[in-house]
C-alpha cells in the first residue's frame, strides 16, 4: 500500500483516490481491450464511449441545456485567453473584462495584444486584489464579459456572478468549476484548465453556447477556431485521450461516489469553513481575502513573520501535509481545498495551524 | 497478468510493456512524494527533474548541439501547421513545401489561410500520393522547406532528406521520431505528436533551432510564440505533466533497453522488411506504395477485394492482431510498426497473412 499524504497543491492537485487506483488497475488492459487506454486509437469505440460518456456527464452535472456544446481543448486556460477575443469579439463592440488578478491581468493582455477593443469595467487592483469588485457597469453593447471565477492567488472568488443584463458572460473556471452549483444560461462560455477539480494537466475543458459558435471567423487557424472542434466532437486531430479518460472518472467520481455538485458544493462549504471559522478566531495567522470574497477553494493567508513562515511549511511538509506555499508572486500560505481534498485532510490541516500556533505564538 | 494484444494502431499507438507497467506501479505514489504523477505541481522538484530528463535525454538520442531547443507544445501536429507560417514564414520570401498527401497538404492549407506566400515546390499527387518526390528545385530565397518526413496514411517516407542548398529544413516527424537515426542539423525545426513513436497522444515535441527563435514575430499571441515556450523552458502555464512523463519512460527504454536509435532503426529495418520481403514474394496482397518511397513505419496493403478485405480484418481481429484497418480516407489495410511493435508482433502479422492467402487465394 502506498503511503498517501494530504496534498493541497494548487494545481496540478489531488485526485480522488479511487480515480488513480481505477487508473492504476486497468493501465495494462483498458475494459479487455488488450490493450492500455494510453494504446487504443481516438477513433475506436471504446474511446468513443469514454468521450461519449464524458460529454454526457459534464451536460448532467452543470445542467446545460441543448444550447450548449461541451468541447476538450489543449494549452490549458492561457489558450482561451487568446482564443476568445479571436474568435468572439464583434467588430465596434467593446470586450469587457473585469480585473481581478493575474489571471484575468493575462486574459485581458491576450485581448489587447489582437488590438480588439477592450474594456476594463472594473478592477480591485486597488486593494491588491483582495475582493471581487461589486458596483460596475457592464457596457450594454459589449460583445462579452469575462471574467475569471476564483482567483487562485489571491484566494477571491466571485460568490455571486454578475448581472449583465444580457450580455454573454464567458468565465474562467479553471479552479472551480464543479465546485459548486450555478445558472450556466448567463454564460456564452466557460472554460477550465482540467488540472484542478476536473482531472490532469492537458485537457481544457471549453462549454460554449450556439450563438457563441456562430460569431466565429472562418477565416481563423483551423486548430484556433471553436468550430472546429464542435463539428467533429473535439476530434480533427487526435485529442488527448488520457486526460479526458481520467477526467470522465473524475467526473463519475463526482456523480456517484459524492452525489452530484450540490452535495459537493455542501462539503466544499464545510471544509472552507473550518479554515475560515478558525482564522477568523485567532490573530497569529491573517487571511488575505476580504471575507465576502473570499475562495471556498483557495485559502490564503499569512503568517505574521517570513521566517516563521519557512518553519511553518517545514513542518507541515514533514508532517504530511503538501503544497501549502502561496503563489511565488504574493508568497504567503495557501490552502487549495479542491473537490479531491478531504475533510479530513483539512481537519488535520487545522489541528496542525493550532498546534503551530500555540507553540510559536 | 492482463492478456495483451498485437496492436498495429496507427497512432495513439503501442507502447512499450515495460513503460506500462512502471506507470502503473507508481500510480498512486511517484517517486516517494506520497501524491500520483498526476497530482504533483508542474514546479516542483520532482515534476522538474522529469522534465529535464525527458529534454537532456532526447538532446543527446538526436545528437542535437547547443543551438536547439526542445520544447513540449500541445495541440499536435495541427496546430504547428498553423504556427510554423506564423512564427517562421518570411515578408517577401517563399514558404516552400512538399506535397506528400494529407497531412504535408493541411500544413499547406494553414499557411495559405494565413496569407503567407506559399509554393509548392513538390507534390506526389499525379501518382496518388504513392511515392516521394524526388527532382525538385527548393527557391533559393525559401523562408523554409517544410516536408512531412513519414506519411501515415500512404506509407511513404523519405528516406533521404532532401538536399535545400542552406533553406532551413522542417519536418512534421509524427509518425517517424525516434525511429532511425539522421543528421538534425539541415533542420530548423523538427515537430511530432507524441502518440507514435514516443508517448501517448496530449504532448507534441517542437525542436527548434535558435536562428529560428530569432524569427518569431513579438506581436503573437503568448501561446502562439515558440519564444514562450523557449524562454519559459515550456512551463509558461502548466504543460501536459503526464504526457511528458510517458515520454520520459519511452525515451529511457529506448535508450536503455533497446540501446539507442541506431539499434532501433535496424529493429524497425528488419520488421519492415519481414512484411515487405513477403509482400514483393506473392500476389494476394498487394502493396500501395512504391519500393523506393515505402515507409518503414507504416505498411499499407490491399486485398484482392473489399469483401475479402473485411474478412481478413474480422479473422486478424480475431485472432489477436488489431488496428489493421487502412486509415478511413484510402481504405484497404496498414500495419504500424513503431518502435514499440515488437518482431514478435510482425512476424505473428506475417504469418497470419500467409496463412489467409493459402486460405483464400
Amino acid at each position: 500500500m502506498a503511503e498517501r499524504i494530504f496534498n493541497f497543491n494548487a494545481g496540478p492537485a489531488a485526485l480522488p483516490l479511487p480515480v488513480l487506483e481505477e487508473i492504476q488497475q486497468e493501465m495494462l488492459d483498458f475494459k479487455g481491450t488488450g490493450m492500455s487506454i494510453l494504446e487504443i486509437s481516438h477513433r475506436s469505440k471504446p474511446f468513443e464511449s469514454v468521450l461519449d460518456e464524458t460529454i454526457a456527464r459534464i451536460k448532467s452535472l452543470l445542467e446545460l441545456d441543448d444550447r450548449y456544446q461541451v468541447l476538450f481543448l489543449q494549452g490549458g486556460a492561457s489558450l482561451q485567453f487568446c482564443m476568445i477575443p479571436m474568435n468572439l469579439a464583434l467588430p465596434g463592440k467593446p470586450a469587457a473584462y473585469i480585473d481581478t488578478g493575474t489571471w484575468a491581468g493575462n486574459a485581458i493582455k491576450e485581448a489587447r495584444t489582437q488590438g480588439k477593443d477592450v474594456e476594463v469595467s472594473a478592477s480591485s487592483k486597488d486593494r491588491d486584489y483582495t475582493y471581487i469588485p461589486r458596483d460596475f457597469m457592464v457596457p450594454p453593447d459589449a460583445a462579452y464579459l469575462h471574467i475569471t471565477s476564483n482567483n487562485t492567488i489571491r484566494g477571491t472568488q466571485w460568490r455571486e456572478f454578475p448581472e449583465t443584463g444580457g450580455v454573454p458572460l464567458i468565465s474562467d473556471m479553471s479552479s472551480d468549476i464543479f465546485s459548486r452549483t450555478f445558472d450556466p444560461r448567463p454564460f456564452g462560455l466557460m472554460y477550465a484548465g482540467a488540472q484542478k477539480n476536473a482531472g490532469p494537466a492537458g485537457v481544457t475543458l471549453v462549454i460554449i453556447r450556439e450563438d457563441m459558435l456562430a460569431r466565429v471567423p472562418q477565416d481563423l487557424p483551423t486548430m484556433l477556431k471553436y468550430t472546429t472542434f464542435a463539428d467533429n466532437k473535439s476530434m480533427f486531430n487526435t485529442p488527448p485521450c488520457f486526460a479526458i479518460y481520467v477526467v470522465n472518472l473524475v467526473t463519475k467520481w463526482l456523480e456517484k461516489t459524492i452525489g452530484g455538485i450540490a452535495r459537493m458544493e455542501e462539503i466544499n462549504r464545510q471544509k472552507a469553513h473550518l479554515i475560515y471559522d478558525y482564522l477568523d478566531g485567532q490573530d497569529f495567522y491573517s487571511g488575505t481575502a476580504e471575507p465576502d470574497s473570499r475562495s471556498h477553494m483557495n485559502v490564503t493567508f499569512r503568517l505574521p513573520t517570513p521566517a516563521l513562515l519557512e518553519v511553518f511549511l517545514k513542518e507541515a511538509t514533514a508532517g504530511g501535509l503538501v503544497g501549502l506555499k502561496g503563489h511565488r508572486s504574493v508568497g504567503g500560505c495557501r490552502a487549495s481545498l479542491y473537490n479531491a481534498v478531504s475533510i479530513e485532510a483539512v481537519r488535520t490541516l487545522v489541528g496542525f495551524m493550532k498546534e503551530f500556533a500555540t507553540k510559536k505564538g
